[in-house]
This record gives C-alpha cells, sequence and structure tokens, in this order.
C-alpha cells in the first residue's frame, strides 16, 4: 500500500492544465453581466435601472464577502484541529475552493446564466459559485488527512459538475426553495464525501492514530474557523434570498438557529462526559449546526420560535451523533468520517430539508399576504398551478435527489479516486504534513519531545 | 474551598431549561419587524416604503456584522491570552453570548419594541441584542478564570436584565445620547464586574498565579482578538446611530480617535518598563481605550481633532491603569480583576461619558444648523424645553445612574453567585482549562510539566 | 555593531510629539465632508443629495472596513511566520498604521480634498489612508526583523509624503488610472522599502540565521494574514472605482485573477521542489501577486479571461523569484528582502502597471460604449484630446515615476536610518522580539534552542 507520494510532476501538471483550460474556457463563454459592463452607463434611465446607486453590487457584495471568508477561513480552519495537518487543512482548502469556483462559475454559468453562447457572470455568480464549493469543502470534511491534493483536485473537478446538475434539477426543474443550501450543499456535499470516504475505507488507519487527536493550540485556531462560520451563516443563508423582506428574515432565522444550538450542543457535550467536562470537538461543530438545518427554511416565514426549535434539536442531534454515530459508522460500516460532517451537515442537512418542505407545505395567505406568497414561491399571482402542498411534495422530493446524486456519484468518484496513481498517503503517513509540505525541520524535532529521554522515537 | 466541580447535571440541566423557557417566551411574543415580514410587499408604495432596495437590511446588516464579530471573535480571542484557559475564554464567552442574545431580545423587545403584545424584531434589534451581550463579555473579563460556566449563564441572565433597566432609564427616560454605549455598555458592563469580582474575591489566589501569565503563542491569539476590535470598532459606535451623516461622523471619530489611543499606549508601554519594553498586556488593551472613549460622543460634532484629544489622553491613562491601579486595587481593594477591564472599560466609559456630557453642553446651532441640531438631539424643532445645558446635565446624569445600576445589581448578582452551588473552581484550580474541558493529554506534559515527577525543571 | 537598542525614552517621546503634532494640525485643518457634517440634513432635497440613504457612507464603508482588516490583520498576521517575531510583525505593523493613516489624511488631503483652507474628510479618505499606509505596510516586509520601531516611524513619516506627492503626480497630473494601486501602493512600496534595505544592508546577518526561518505555529498565523488579504483583495482593488459597473468590474476581475494565481502558485511550489513537495512561504505569499497585478486594470473591461492570464502568470513569475530571485539578491546585490516582497509586490506590481497600459492603450468604443469610455477614464464627451494611446503612454509613465520616486527617496530614508541614533538591533538580535518587547520567561526556555548544547536553562 505503500504509493509514490512524490507529486513533482503530477500535481504542477495538473494544476498547470486545469488552469489552461479554464482560461480558454472563460475566452470563450464568460462576460460580464449587464451591470458590471462598461455600456451599463448608456443603459441608465430605460427600463428599471435608475441609478449606479441601485446597481446589485452594493446589495450583494457584503453577503458575498461574508460567505468567502466563510469557505477559506471559516473551514480552512475548521480543520486544523489535527495536530500535524495543519498546513494541509489551511493550503489543500485554499487550493481546491480556488480551482472550485472557477469551474463553477463555468458549470453554473452554463445551466442557471447562459444567453446568447455566453455566460454572464456579476456578484450573485460569485455567491453561487462559493456555495458550490462549500459543498466540496464540507466532502473534504470526510476524507481529511486520507487524500493528496491531486485526488482533491480531481474530486473537486467531478463534484462541481454534480452539484451543478444536481443544482439545476432541484432549482430549475423541481422549482425548489433552497436560499441556504441544506439540501444542494449540505446533504449533497456531505453525503457524496462520505459516500467517497467509504468507498476509499483503509482498514489499517489506525497506524496514524496517534495523529488523528488535537493539540491545545490546534484547537484554537480550529475555533477561529468555528466562530467565522458561526458569525457569518446569517450572510451565508441570506446571500441569494429576493432583495428585501426575504433577505432580512433569512438573517434574522439564521441568527435564532445558530443561537440556540449553541446551548443545546454544550448541555449534551457536558451531559455525555462522565465527568461533565466540555468537549471541543462539539463546540467546534455542533454549534453550527442549527446553521445548516435552517439553510432551506431560513427564507421563508418560519418564525423567530420556529428557528429556535430547530436550533435547539439539530445541537442536540448533532452531539449524539459525535458521540455515538461517528464511532458506529467506523467500525460497522467502514466510513472513516475524519471530521464528523455526518453529523453537521449530513443529518441536520436532511432534517433541513425536512424542515423546509413542511414549512412550504403550511405556507398560506395568513402569514405571507396574497403577493407576499406569490412573490417568496416565484408563482404568478393566481396561479392554480401551485399549492402549498404540492410546493412540500418538491422540497421533499428534492432531498431524495440530492441523497441520489451524493451516493451514485460518490460511488463512481471513490473508484476513481481509488485508482494507484494520485500520490495518496499510505496508511501509517495519514495526517501527516511531511507528506506534501516542507515543514520547519527544528519544529519535528520539539513537538514530538526530542529532549525528552524517556521517550524514544518509535513511542511517538 | 474544594467545591465540586463536576457539572455533568447542573450545566446540561440549566442550558436546556433556559433554552426551553426562550423558545416559549419567543412563541408568545416574537415576531418579525415589517420589513422582515413577507407581508412587506403588500405595504411598498404605501407611506414612505418605496423599494426593496430600501429595506432597512441593507443599511444596518454590514455594521451587524463587523459588531458581532467583535463580540464572539474580538472578546472572545482578546481573553485567550492566559496560557491555558484558551478553551474557556472563547468557549464561554460563546456560549454566554449565544444564551445572552436571545435574552436581550426578549428584554430589549419588551422594553423598546413592544406593540400589541408583540415583540417585532428587526435587523436593529440583532445589532442592540450584540451590544447588550458586550457589557457581559466585558464584565467576564473580570472574572476571567475564577468563575464556571453556570455562574457565567446566571450572571448573564440578570446582567442582560439590568442592562435593559438602565438602558431603558437612559434612553428613554432621561433622553440620553449613547451611540456607541460608554455608559450603557463599558460603564455599566465595568463596574458590573468589577463588583462581582469584589464580591468574590478569592484570598489565596496566589496557588494559582504561574497560569496567570501568557505564553509566546497565547498572545498572538489575543492579537487576533485584539485587531478585530480595534478594526470594527468604529462599526459599532456608529451601528445604531441615525441613518446619514450621524452614523458617517460616528465612523470617522471613532477611527480617529483608535488611531490616536495607539500610539499613546505605545508610548507609556515604553517609559513605564525599565528597558524600554513594550508589553502585550498593553498592546492588547490600552489600544482600545479611544473606541470605548468616544463611545458616547461618537455621533455628536466632536470634531476630528477632539477624537484625536480623546484617544490621546485614553491611551495614556490606560497603560498607566495597567501598570499602577490593577496591582493597588488587588492588593488594596480586594479587586482581582483578570483582564484589566477597569482600564480599558472603567475608566475609558466614565471619560467617554463626560466627553459626552460636555459635548452636547456644547452643542449650538453655528456647529449643527438649526435643523441638524434637531435632528442630531431628537428633539422638534422649536421645543422650546430642550437646550443644550440640560442635554448635558442629563447625559452626566446618566454616569451616575449607570454606576449605582452596576455597583447595586453587582452586589447582588455577586452574593447570588459566591453560593456554593455552581461549580466554581478551587483557588489552586483558577485559570485551567483542564476543569471543565477535555484536554487533549499529550500537551498537557508538553508545554507544562508541572505535575509529571519524571521530569525536573533543568531538563525542560 | 551594538547600538543601545533601549528605547525608554526616544521611543516615548517620538510618539508623543507626533501624535502631539498630529492633534494641531487635525485641528487646523480637518473637518468632516459635507456628508458627514450635521449641516447635511439642511442641504437634502437642493443638488443631488436626495436622502440619507444615498450618503456615500452606505456605498463606500464596507469596502473600507474590508481594506482596514487587509492593513493590519492581513499584513500584520502575514509576517508573523518567523519563529520569534510575531510580536513585533503584529504591534509594530499596528504601530506605524495606525501613526500613518493619520498622517496619510493630512498629506492625501492636502493634495486632493483641500478646499477654502480646510481639508473635508469623509469616508473615501479613510480609505484612501489606508492604501497609503499599505505601502509602508509592504516596505516593512522588506526590513522586517532589522529595525527598531522608531526606525518604523520615521520611515512611516517620510513615506507617506512621498507616496502622497507620487500619487499626486500620477492621479492628478498623468490622469492615471490605478484603481487598486499596483504602481502607486505595490510598486512604489516594494522599491521604496527594498532600496531601504539595500542602504541598510548587514553584512553579519547570518548571526541570526536560526530565527530567520519558521516554525510550525508561525506559519498557521501567517496563513490568518495571508487568507483575509486573498479574500479581501476584490474589495481593496474596487474600493474608489466610480460607482456601479466599474466597482462591480473591479470585484470579479481581481477574484479571477486570484483563483488563478492559487493554481500556478501552487504548481511552481511542487515542481521546484526536488521531492514536489509545497512550500509554506510560496502558498503564504504568491498566491496574491495575481491580486496586485490587476490592480490597475481592475476597473477596466479586461475581461474575465484577461483577469485569469493576468493571475496565471504572476503565480509562476512570483514563485520563480522566491526559489531564485531573493537568494541571487541578497548575495550578489546585497539586498536583504525579509518577506520576498520583490516577488510579491515588486514584480507584480510592475506588471500591474504594463497590464494597466495596454488595457487602456485598447480601450475602445466597442468595448465600453461611447459614455462608458468617457465615464471610466474620465474625459468630456468628445474631447479630441484624449486618445487611448495617449492614456496607455500616460500609465506607462506612471511606473517610471513610481520607481523613480521608489529610488531616490529610498536613498534618501535609507540614509537617515543609518544613523546609530534609532535603537537598530544589532546583527545578531535581529528577528527577535525580545529586543523590544517583555517576553514570558517560561516560554523563551521552552521554544527556544532546547537541542543547543551551549545554552543552559538558566542563561536563557
Amino acid at each position: 500500500m505503500a504509493w509514490n507520494t512524490n507529486l513533482r510532476w503530477r500535481l504542477p501538471l495538473t494544476c498547470l492544465l486545469l488552469q489552461a483550460a479554464l482560461v480558454v474556457l472563460f475566452g470563450v463563454f464568460v462576460r460580464y453581466s449587464p451591470d458590471a459592463d462598461a455600456h451599463w452607463i448608456e443603459e441608465k434611465g430605460s427600463g428599471n435601472v435608475s441609478s449606479d446607486l441601485d446597481n446589485e453590487f452594493y446589495y450583494r457584495y457584503p453577503s458575498f464577502q461574508d460567505v468567502h471568508v466563510m469557505i477559506f477561513v471559516g473551514f480552512g480552519f475548521l480543520m486544523t484541529f489535527l495536530q500535524r495537518y495543519g498546513y494541509s487543512s489551511v493550503g489543500f482548502n485554499f487550493l481546491l475552493a480556488a480551482f472550485g469556483i472557477q469551474w463553477a462559475l463555468l458549470m453554473q454559468g452554463w445551466l442557471h446564466s447562459y444567453h446568447d453562447g455566453y455566460i454572464f457572470v456579476g456578484v450573485e455568480n460569485l455567491i453561487n459559485a462559493d456555495f458550490c464549493v462549500g459543498s466540496v469543502c464540507v466532502a473534504f470534511g470526510a476524507l481529511l488527512g486520507k487524500v493528496s491534493p491531486l485526488q482533491l483536485l480531481i474530486m473537486t473537478l467531478f463534484q462541481v459538475t454534480l452539484f451543478s446538475v444536481n443544482e439545476f434539477i432541484l432549482l430549475s426543474l423541481l422549482k425548489v426553495k433552497d436560499a441556504g443550501g441544506s439540501m444542494t450543499i449540505h446533504t449533497f456535499g456531505a453525503y457524496f464525501g462520505l459516500t467517497v470516504t467509504w468507498i476509499l475505507y483503509r482498514p489499517n488507519l489506525y497506524q496514524s492514530k496517534e495523529r488523528q487527536s488535537a493539540v491545545y493550540h490546534s484547537d484554537l485556531f480550529a475555533m477561529i474557523g468555528t466562530l467565522f462560520l458561526w458569525m457569518y451563516w446569517p450572510s451565508f443563508n441570506s446571500a441569494v434570498s429576493n432583495h428585501g423582506d426575504a433577505q432580512h428574515r433569512a438573517a434574522i432565522n439564521t441568527y435564532c438557529s445558530l443561537a440556540a444550538c449553541v446551548l443545546t450542543a454544550v448541555a449534551l457535550s457536558s451531559a455525555l462526559h462522565k465527568k461533565g467536562k466540555l468537549d471541543m470537538v462539539h463546540i467546534q461543530n455542533a454549534t453550527l449546526a442549527g446553521g445548516v438545518a435552517v439553510g432551506t427554511a431560513a427564507e421563508m416565514m418560519l418564525t423567530p420560535y420556529g428557528s429556535l426549535i430547530v436550533g435547539f434539536i439539530c445541537g442536540i442531534v448533532s452531539t449524539l451523533g459525535f458521540v455515538y454515530l461517528t464511532p458506529f459508522l467506523e467500525s460497522h460500516l467502514r466510513i472513516q468520517d475524519t471530521c464528523g460532517i455526518h453529523n453537521l451537515h449530513g443529518i441536520p442537512g436532511i432534517i433541513g430539508g425536512i424542515v423546509g418542505a413542511v414549512t412550504a407545505a403550511c405556507a398560506n395567505v395568513h402569514a405571507y399576504g396574497q403577493e407576499g406568497l406569490a412573490h417568496a414561491f416565484d408563482f404568478e399571482l393566481g396561479d392554480a398551478n401551485w399549492s402549498p402542498s404540492m410546493q412540500g411534495s418538491f422540497q421533499a422530493a428534492g432531498i431524495f435527489v440530492s441523497l441520489a446524486m451524493a451516493l451514485v456519484g460518490g460511488i463512481i468518484v471513490g473508484i476513481i479516486l481509488k485508482l494507484p496513481i494520485w500520490g495518496q498517503p499510505a496508511d501509517e503517513n495519514c495526517f501527516d504534513d511531511t507528506i506534501y509540505w516542507e515543514v520547519p525541520e527544528e519544529e519535528k524535532n520539539e513537538v514530538f519531545h526530542p529532549e525528552d529521554p524517556t521517550l524514544k522515537p518509535s513511542e511517538t
């Protein structure tokens, strides 16, 4: 099982070829959206464009930046909790996301913003590209420490493609609402990643067990990721909602759900420890489950207390998952889920899909108003073809479509990634930066007790 | 003094009960504000609501996110400077803030946004809830390392309540202006916290002295907190100001005051060290005093150089406080102020209240314009009942009300927290994460070795 | 060469004098811009000011905050990669930036916002002051570890002055476009810093070689800086662009260029290592070169694929620079460039200037539209004096002016900083926080020299 992990030619060539292909495809297809184009000024006054100050940029860009921080700092640092895998967590996340957003601009562009042979790109496309990559970051969490950067690039290539198709089926064909992507991002991303790690099962992973835990400082670095994810999640769930009340509401609902989730995650973490002590893994992860689970329904009239209930439940479920389900998955189903994404994105994503379906099915004129209902669910006022229960059914169908895409796609991509050509680490070298990174010499000695005469190298 | 610190049942039950109560109260009282409600669309065109793009969300949300970062990352990481208390600093701050913002939405809602039996919540409420919790984070700074998470939850429950009442007295009854909360947040929060820590005085705290200092990396983590507080403080002081020039001015004044404060804090830090070396404690804290002290007057016509003078003075006063006052308070007044909040929030808060009172008393038509004056101080044009000197007197009264509330409230809450039922640590276990957290084993050996009998100090 | 590094009187007096001078100058010259002034309300309805919601604040402030984070957290933490220089990296950057923004408000104010004897300050001035200080942060990167805080303050005083003059020549006299400051900030800042470090050449710097590298955790801290710079760079390059499409386009172009740059930097980093391993230095720095190089042309119709090409090239060039050019500069040209700013800001800055000149020279009515062209390059429609090729020539001239200012200014300032009165460290004490900072005792033992047999614990 000791493959060649020297990526000297494979990684550079892959990066350069992918980037060159992206340049060509951008050259052929990608243009500025009208309100990012210098011709915009001539269109002002005509139509409903009244002023430079009404540019979409001002209404989406602050949310975009918050989402951007979540993808690069949030996910990147959340995964630095491992003691010797910080470079890879932040660095590989950086690499795959930088590639993924470009490929997502194309894939999502072809499916959603394609007119007259061109993809027109504006700030909303940038947000959606970040969203798409978010699902890859989720899947990376399951594989963390066990794959090479080359494998991650290949996975990103396929996962972005599958994500875009799945998103197209849900949003454009099934007319599903999924503001914060409980289904498209979290459910799809989590079960895709879990399927891939199931295919890539490593029976001898215990050989690198000693590096699979945190040290004091790595847990603090991970909290940087947790907090930026937690704080900016209201922006995530509201970033592409309709302007006005929908965006405002999505932020409030997410804020409420996340706050409730912290208290119940802390409660369960303490209750499940024999001395009542808190576990950093739960604080870093389960506190975020409320944001995942309120993703679909965030822009709906979920009500603030509805959001609190969602958060309440998810903090409990997610922490229980970390304590009981993750070990079970590893020992009985051969699913090695490094970051426990099943508890943070998998189950909460499905809960989010269900909450969204139920909330949509319960929508009515009393809660939304006549026009408000039509606006929220995007149908023509008086359109007899639309009914809340139908919307609810389609929402529910969206969950199953996402799961099916994730499972089938995950199996195929997992098999591709199993080929022994990608420079993946041997079992005893997992969770170790030194395989793919130049690591400072003295530090290697330092952390591993070099001067401690009671410890021999073989023990560290 | 060795109480049982196993919180296995007390902490989970408290969290779950508090959160369940919040769900019920939200269900009864909390609804979306009109511009976060789906009915909004039907109101457009009527009244002064013209478009989805005029939604309050777009004018407050970026400031809200900056404030949010200050509360969770700013305060959380600022307190990680202790060598073995990083989990608790970030984690307990996370817990108390997540609880506090929900309770503050209710308390402030009842007092400020209550109509027809409901509290209507929008983005401005979220900012105010964060502000309220800011005062709890301040008080936590005095208690850091000496209290259990259970005590913090109880304190948050009471302090949010008292904060809301005090804020109501100042803003609604005394018609005081306090944009950045020099009085309501900082003065109240600091003296409340100092009173509580005075009641909880620990005569044998020297037993955990060796953990009460920083290590190299913990100081860098703390700088993350400092910088995010420093950078986003202009958003903090301007977040709930009147739209337009007031908000714009508040940001500029805070920017100026903070910049000046850095130079004088550095100057004093070096001057007060016998070899002219800088002290991280001063750089982490005293550089922020300018933001506190300009809080009340930020939205007034303080002028940019007025702001510089405020920052100039506060950088000096705050650094002097860390060097001379904090040790004096501990040795003579039995006030153990872990983070030195008296120097960062206490004195600068009072200075801020005074600066606000003086600036208000000096307000005139020349500086503000006729309409501008009425708009800034919120009275009807031509109202003979309002005068600058009266406004100044009320502002000054606000300082004393805040101090009185803080002292009386702090004594009562302190006595409650002194009860031996909250799982507080023994004196020799203060400032130690291992009491309440599952801490990685190897790291404990590595950094510390105090309890490792095989290692003599000379070997480390 | 062992000067007195005790700054006890020199540093405090310099800080206090500079700050006092700033207070006086602000008092004489600085006033609020109209839309930050309380008189604003009276002007509404007259002219084109229609509402508080049209206040410039709302269209610039979110970008300002992003830029602010880049200057203080981005640059500050990027430089923490050195193992024992974290306090100084973050702390001195904080100090010089806090001084620099105040002095820049004055210098830029006199040259750009001076009317009737006053400088009128609004949010755009705050952004420009941050930009100006950005060039000082760049220059600091070359000097990191080898200068005293006093030297940095003196350098900031001069560099801000020179920056403002250079910026005035470029933007006001040559009518050059430079949205993201490829020329004014990066080219000027880098070559200024390189010239100063050339003058301050230390032949015996090898004596502190062991502290000139990173340790594991310091590299992770540096990644915080890298990522915040990378994520917020689109805000940087678009912050002062024309409202509407120009700002929108600048963000998109920067996003594209940065994404491409990551892949080619990773490719080259791996290809240039004999085992194909990645080097953190490249990931921390070369991934940002795309943001620098797209600075001038960001607001032009560069097209998304044009941006990708710029990023593609810069990732390669910058990484090659780190591997081959930096050692060459040190050994053959006596230029000791601690952070490799020549590769991140120098060459990419010049590339950015060239890209801008070429893009401007290629501007035409087809790409911009009639009005769009006039709006983008700020000339009267029908003005026969303006032509794309002329604009391109002036753009190119801007590069040479910036280089000339940097070289001449750098030599003069370098000679001033060489005077033996500024408390600079001896060669063997470079890259060491303990010279200027009170550093925790136990940590000094712990992190340092564990394997150094010449040091007994009692000596450290």
